[in-house]
């Protein structure tokens, strides 16, 4: 439930005086954001306040940070052929993002400047609270044949291949750029992405976009699980925001990695997944259980006892969605889960167009989804339940430093 | 923010026992209940810990309910002749509906019954809160043509004239029956609706359905008001839940008003209406407070200081949205605003498909939403960015009085 009437600063406050005001905004977010380190940690007590996740850090927040409750996803096409003129929106996104991302209103606010101009924010957001938003960035493929960018293209950043089962809608794949918006209130995550294509007017133009209406991962090791669209909890092992261990093996960019305007950065896959729930509700508890390998109470794995007890993968079904997947079954290999439940009203069947947008980080896709897609695409009982509409790649790039850096500074400034 | 781990009771722990389990689940939604009677006044705190609202009483909740955060809003159409398997489906329907406005699975739960059987429920809302669902049921114009209930066909349920400027899509237009899930968390309206038509499966079948992300409206006096996604405080002459006298005088269907088995019901017009933000984004300050009336900061009438003074309608622009729409350009007329704002992906030419899903509640839309529509369609500054999708216009009838009551009972139980 979104309290917006708790005791922590809200927009209004914090863009209420002009001057006097700005400056106690910033100490005012300043001491919310306290908390959250460059690994995007956050002081429970500031989550549950509505506080701010800190904007700066050596990676981009959206990541390891704790999953928020909501999601709002947008891919864009860029229109403008002007590097500078790109260059220049990054600059203003990432102005923006700084202050959205603290609670504050864009620029001179919605009601700052002149009463003969627009104002500088659509003001929606007014009044709500930080409500951890994170805004996270990506690069799609296409973005490396504009600019003049061909030969910074990393390795990594592959065209992915299309894998048995896959039925992708081209207007729901793709895109040149993402902005990941995550929050705990769904008002200020559409808020943030509704004013970064504004911006953006001219520049970029979204391609597509997804709202998530429910987490149905954790990267938070003692909160409970949530439960996706099938029932079933989802996302009891997955890499915690706090294991940098794993974070640095499996998630971020390496140093010799390459490019090095990488470093410190993530691959990002999202794939629009449609959860056939009536075809599911159809079907016994017992089927449901083998599917997954878990069982549905309390998302123990097959023949143990407690959610977080250790995999007995020989116990599942060749099948088993765990199974399948489990690191041990794949050399080793592990993502970082951050999906959401969606529903986007009907088809024209009279069913729900519900599912998972599934979003994983990893550290190379080569090394991550894309191995471990083509084994379940080909052999996971899940199949007969989902199907993949929809599909894109981005390199996340690293975490903008401090409040003179931008956006994709390490890939596109002069000196890069 | 989904505090999906405070102190009230889970989904997981009101069905976690099986036998002493269901009696400790009954009383701790008892307790959770105590504080909403049937004008469905919600007790602060129980609100706040995410508790139930009663079911039960002389009109449907979700109406004169305080606004709950999020909405998912299905439009049904009836597959079946038979009238008796239609009563039991509604008969059913009730049954799971006081389970799940309670926060209790339905039937024997997500893993009650056979491991061979389908579960009773579909499993992503255990461990959530009851998060103050409300579920109200409308019947369509279209449903007295079945079922022989022509005869019973109230008059008021008119068909919607055509409005200027509608732009109607069938494919989300009309209905014989609507449920509106309402709470505080997404994942508990969503869940309630998919297991309403699973419940329904074969006698009904979704024929529209609508995710509502943020309310606009408040129905509760002291509350801050929310904002729409024009930037404006939206709701702030509203109904409150509390105004027993206004909610008699203009909400519930009265005695004499006919027929009497709508006798403590509504009507409700739904209309999805397309904002066009691309276009009111790069408009004026000065141009969007003149559509509207009212200043964007504080919310207050032109001329005036504080959002909850009295509107002076003449100092307002001709064609301003709150002079047309005010009850003194209107004989009185007055409806209670419920709605809210979605945002479903893009559109074809990259705008954000967002807008308001408009719902009003009144005693007789010939006296309600109609002569207003007609009133603005015809001369609302605010036309110019907006544009109505869908309409869809129900009988709501009055509430279930008891646990021995059914949803529909006055107009279909063989005595009525
Ligand atoms: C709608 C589609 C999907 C659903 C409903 C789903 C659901 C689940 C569930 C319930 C679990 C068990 C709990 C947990 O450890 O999180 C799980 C585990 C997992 N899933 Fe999925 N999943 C889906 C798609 C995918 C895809 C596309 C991938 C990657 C290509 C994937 C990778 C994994 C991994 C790596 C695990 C953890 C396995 C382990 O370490 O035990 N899932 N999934
Ligand atoms: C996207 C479409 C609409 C938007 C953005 C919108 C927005 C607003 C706003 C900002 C206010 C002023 C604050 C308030 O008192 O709530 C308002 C008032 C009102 N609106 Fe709308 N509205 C829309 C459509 C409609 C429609 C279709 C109707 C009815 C046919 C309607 C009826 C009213 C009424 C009755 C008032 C209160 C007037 C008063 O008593 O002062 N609105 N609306």
């Amino acid at each position: 439930m979104t309290d917006i009437q708790g005791s922590s600063p809200s927009r209004r406050a914090l863009i209420g005086w002009t001057g006097a005001g700005l400056a106690l905004g910033a100490a005012v977010a300043g001491g919310a954001v306290a908390a959250a380190n460059a690994g995007n940690d956050v002081d429970p007590a500031a989550a549950e306040a509505g506080g701010a996740v800190e904007f700066h850090g050596a990676h981009q927040a959206g990541v390891a940070t704790p999953v928020q409750d909501r999601l709002h996803f947008a891919a864009f096409d860029v229109k403008t052929d002007d590097r500078a003129e790109f260059v220049q929106m990054l600059k203003d996104w990432t102005a923006a993002a700084r202050r959205m991302t603290a609670g504050q209103a864009i620029g001179e606010g919605a009601y700052g400047g002149l009463a003969e101009a627009p104002p500088d924010d659509t003001g929606e957001a007014l009044g709500l609270k930080p409500s951890r938003l994170t805004l996270t960035i990506g690069f799609g493929p296409s973005l490396f044949d504009k600019f003049g960018l061909r030969d910074k293209r990393p390795e990594a950043l592959v065209d992915l291949p299309k894998f048995p089962g896959d039925n992708l809608d081209r207007s729901r794949t793709g895109g040149d750029l993402c902005v990941q918006a995550c929050a705990d209130d769904p008002q200020v995550a559409v808020h943030a992405i509704r004013n970064l294509a504004r911006i953006g007017f001219g520049k970029v133009a979204i391609r597509w976009s997804q709202l998530g209406f429910g987490k149905t991962s954790s990267t938070t090791p003692d909160a409970q699980t949530p439960r996706n669209l099938f029932g079933f909890k989802d996302g009891t092992r997955n890499i915690a925001g706090t294991e940098e261990d794993r974070l640095k093996k499996f998630v971020w960019v390496g140093d010799g990695d390459g490019p090095e305007w990488m470093t410190g950065g993530s691959y990002l896959v999202a794939r629009r997944i449609r959860m056939n729930v009536e075809t599911w509700d159809r079907t016994s508890l017992q089927e449901q259980e083998d599917v997954f390998g878990r069982d549905k109470r309390e998302g123990a794995p097959v023949g143990r006892a407690k959610e977080h007890d250790e995999p007995f993968l020989k116990a599942m079904k060749p099948d088993a969605h765990v199974r399948l997947a489990h690191p041990d079954s794949n050399d080793g290999i592990t993502i970082l889960r951050r999906g959401y439940s969606f529903t986007d009203g009907t088809d024209g069947l009279g069913r729900l167009d519900a599912g998972l947008f599934f979003l994983a980080y990893q550290r190379d896709v080569r090394k991550g989804f894309i191995p471990l897609q083509r084994r379940l695409a080909a052999h996971d009982a899940l199949n007969e339940y989902i199907q993949h509409v929809g599909s894109a790649l981005f390199a996340i790039p690293p975490g903008v430093r401090d409040s003179g850096d931008w956006w994709g500074r390490t890939l596109l400034s002069e000196e890069a």
